[in-house]
């Protein structure tokens, strides 16, 4: 049975142990953030040396809250940790999110044993130690202790990350966020003492309103649980996975980071391969690849037309396609191209990449884009729009994103610039579009996520045939026996 | 002899044929544009059908004109350019930039090599066909016809770009310059028709404001000079290129582009293997080695030490390290472990990656930065430094700047986030430092940087090694000679 983490996202009645007066503690920040994001839950500071803390009356113990606590947010030196988890016994708390570093990252596995061993006994669920926590941007709850000015927080959207590494994890929110990007929730879990990146995956497999999950790890503690929760997962929505500590040097980090053994990489990339994630190979692919299925891009097979205002990009990325594992061209029919040569200057070439050269207007953007689309040896479009030339007017958003809303197939923008191309590209982002700026980034990320979507697709005809010819089997049987009754 | 080009670049007395009172027109926007770029020299515009634009006195011809004229841009249609050659022949004008297209690229072949013969039976120079032109910082003399508020204008410095391609080379520039990235010359030359890519690597190799050249180049029309002027030029100073047509796909597509036989990929990789050229695998890379020369950064080993507050992004820097094919780790000397050890808290662990960890201080990184930078071990820093934490204040700048100004080892900065960590990178950029937002794109660049300036330091020696031979055979011929006289 999957294990509803929905406490940990979604809780009413929070304690946050550790809540200090002083704004450089983290049991201040936590709180702060809490109020600051608009949590509609209740909010218990406890600390048994203040009596009010930004406004919040103080219990100096989770024991003198006579309120119901769902959720206790644990903040306080790692020597005090298993006597809150007494106190949370106590009160009947079910789930705890340690933040408390301290533990076997540092060497002190006797420590995180024992808390281990307390926590099963008692049935408590525990996220942490040693991490960032939660944040969930459909119920403002937000337990990062980062500052809001310094990293910017997403709006609800697609994306879910669950990330081993508190630094990583938060550079990315805050990059992300910063350039439109949105997100459904975020778990940095350390440690992973207890709930390991495996449950958080199988959660994120059955939320709603994630589309898609980004997972950088650093160790697997059960392969076998891992490998099953991600091939159960991938069957309902991609899985992007980033590995740190694949070599030896990176091995060697990860002990003192967050005491996982970062294990053998070829056997890691091999359950990658055999559950069908996806396998990033940076930072920013996998957070490309995300953005593509944040907008909803899907393709039914893998047939890309390029379409440029600029000669040079349409090599480039002919190049890269040319050099993708799973992107094919689209080949124009003669129709197709028939009526790109009614509207197409006479000294423009037909062809794929289709170069609509640099005095390309908007109007010959949406003809090409109309044409296109049409064709059914099309799967999708590789728009690349670089609006440093006058006769692409701005009119050229409406046009792209018209196309978008009419057409199943999905169009790719790309635009390398300045200050005028970001403000198209934004337009663009808000209208549902995925764009990028530059070519090869956006063939790349493609190139991955066709390779899951075709993957799937062949899954489920598998799987459809295998139903039909078991259906055929027992229909037979039942013939036979009908006969035979006969 | 090197053919000088300055005629291009800092031309005096300047025609601009074709210049047209419709702000449509090309001849209108590059005329607008070398008088808002503020360019210093006359400026005469030519136009049988206009009195005045933009305040300017038009002439009917070429040969109205009673100043002497340097250089004549041409931006009128195809057909009547040779007609144009003739007035500049009678005009004496020996340097003529084409800015119009309609030549091989489109098939036509014969005009091209009509133009051709006749500008070098007249002894002139030309820039292009089908090209975008010049643009100089220094000299502000900028033929771009793409409006100002659309392509940003970069700043004087030190990197120059020569493109075949007018897109690919105007949205870099205008990436480029939005972020704060600093320019010397840049060209589109179009088709080549006369001055090709090796004249201006060769010019650009002489010429002082440039330190690193980058190439975006589809086809080569003579390998023989090519490989001679690299050789030569990459003796004196990085060139970066980037290939357009290295797939069948890629290469069919540049026929139409600028006229170009691609060539064997092969071959042009071997000549830029032999000739110490480095090869940049994408646009973006190629931009992010040039900006590291642009910041002067120079490694006289390859051994680097990584600093961090973020355990993550130390263990990808050094998967990223330990993948790349140049850069080793860095050992820390058991005397500067001891004196980390002074600093650090106890549990934080001295290694290769250095983790200061989530709750490193500002003044934590400037002990670590200045222990590490003593070490005879280390030859360069990658000191990530994510600012989402409070811990870390604004005042790290100083304390990096501090250290780049008094250290000779290079320090790269690697920085993901939003507003808050763009606004100190920025900060960080005008202090000379170069910084990237993610490791293995730092990594990447840095790898093919030390290669580079490894294998020059390597020839040197060895050529000092060979004069130094020489001379001691010549000493000891001397003597012989002596010996025989007596």
């Amino acid at each position: 049975m999957v294990m509803d983490l929905s406490g940990f996202f979604k809780p009413t009645n929070v304690a946050v142990v550790g809540a200090s007066r002083n704004p450089a503690k983290v049991g201040h920040v936590i709180l702060k953030n809490l109020i600051d994001g608009g949590f509609k839950g209740r909010i218990f500071p406890i600390n048994p040396e203040a009596e009010n803390v930004l406004g919040y009356r103080v219990y100096s113990s989770l024991l003198k809250v006579s309120e119901n606590i769902d959720l206790a947010i644990i903040a306080i030196p790692a020597e005090y940790v298993l006597e809150i988890i007494e106190d949370c016994k106590k009160k009947k708390i079910k789930d705890v999110l340690i933040i408390t570093s301290g533990f076997g990252e540092v060497g002190n596995d006797v420590l995180e044993k024992k808390l281990k061993s307390k926590l099963d006994s008692y049935g408590m669920r525990c996220v942490g130690v040693n991490c960032l926590g939660i944040f969930d941007a459909y119920h403002k709850f937000d337990t990062l202790f980062l500052p809001r000015y310094r990293l910017t927080r997403p709006k609800p959207g697609g994306i879910s990350f669950v990330c081993q590494s508190g630094a990583i994890g938060s550079a990315i929110l805050d990059i992300a966020s910063t350039s439109g990007h949105t997100f459904s929730k975020f778990v940095s879990y350390g440690n992973a003492t207890q709930i390991d990146e495996s449950d958080f995956l199988e959660y994120l497999g059955n939320d709603e309103t994630t589309k898609v999950i980004c997972l950088y790890v650093e160790g697997i503690k059960n392969g076998e649980k891992f490998f099953n929760v991600l091939k159960k997962v991938t069957a309902q929505k991609p899985v992007i996975v980033l590995k740190g500590g694949l070599t030896d040097e990176g091995k060697r980090a990860t002990i003192s980071h967050t005491g996982a053994l970062a294990g053998d990489s070829e056997v890691f990339f091999g359950i990658l391969e055999q559950t069908n994630a996806i396998r990033a190979s940076s930072l920013k692919e996998m957070f490309h690849i995300a953005s593509l299925v944040e907008k909803s891009v899907s393709f039914r097979s893998n047939r890309l037309q390029i379409i440029t205002n600029g000669g040079g990009y349409g090599i480039i990325s002919a190049d890269a396609i040319a050099s993708s594992k799973h992107i094919k061209f689209a080949v124009i029919s003669p129709q197709t191209n028939l009526e790109i040569k009614k509207f197409a200057p006479k000294y423009m070439n037909v062809g794929n990449p289709l170069d609509l050269l640099g005095d390309a207007t908007t109007e010959r953007y949406k003809r090409a884009l109309e044409v296109c689309l049409k064709d059914s040896g099309v799967d999708g479009i590789l728009l690349i729009a670089l609006y440093q030339t006058p006769l692409l007017t701005t009119e050229i958003v409406e046009i792209i994103s018209e196309s978008h809303r009419s057409s199943q197939k999905p169009i790719i923008v790309v635009s390398t610039g300045g200050e005028f191309t970001d403000l198209l590209s934004r337009s663009l982002r808000e209208r549902g579009l995925s764009v990028f700026s530059f070519p090869d980034e956006a063939i790349s990320a493609l190139d991955k996520l066709i390779a899951y979507q075709l993957r799937i697709k062949h899954n489920q005809k598998t799987n459809e045939k295998k139903i039909s010819e078991e259906k055929k089997v027992v229909k037979k049987s039942l013939k036979i026996v009908k006969k035979k009754k006969k």
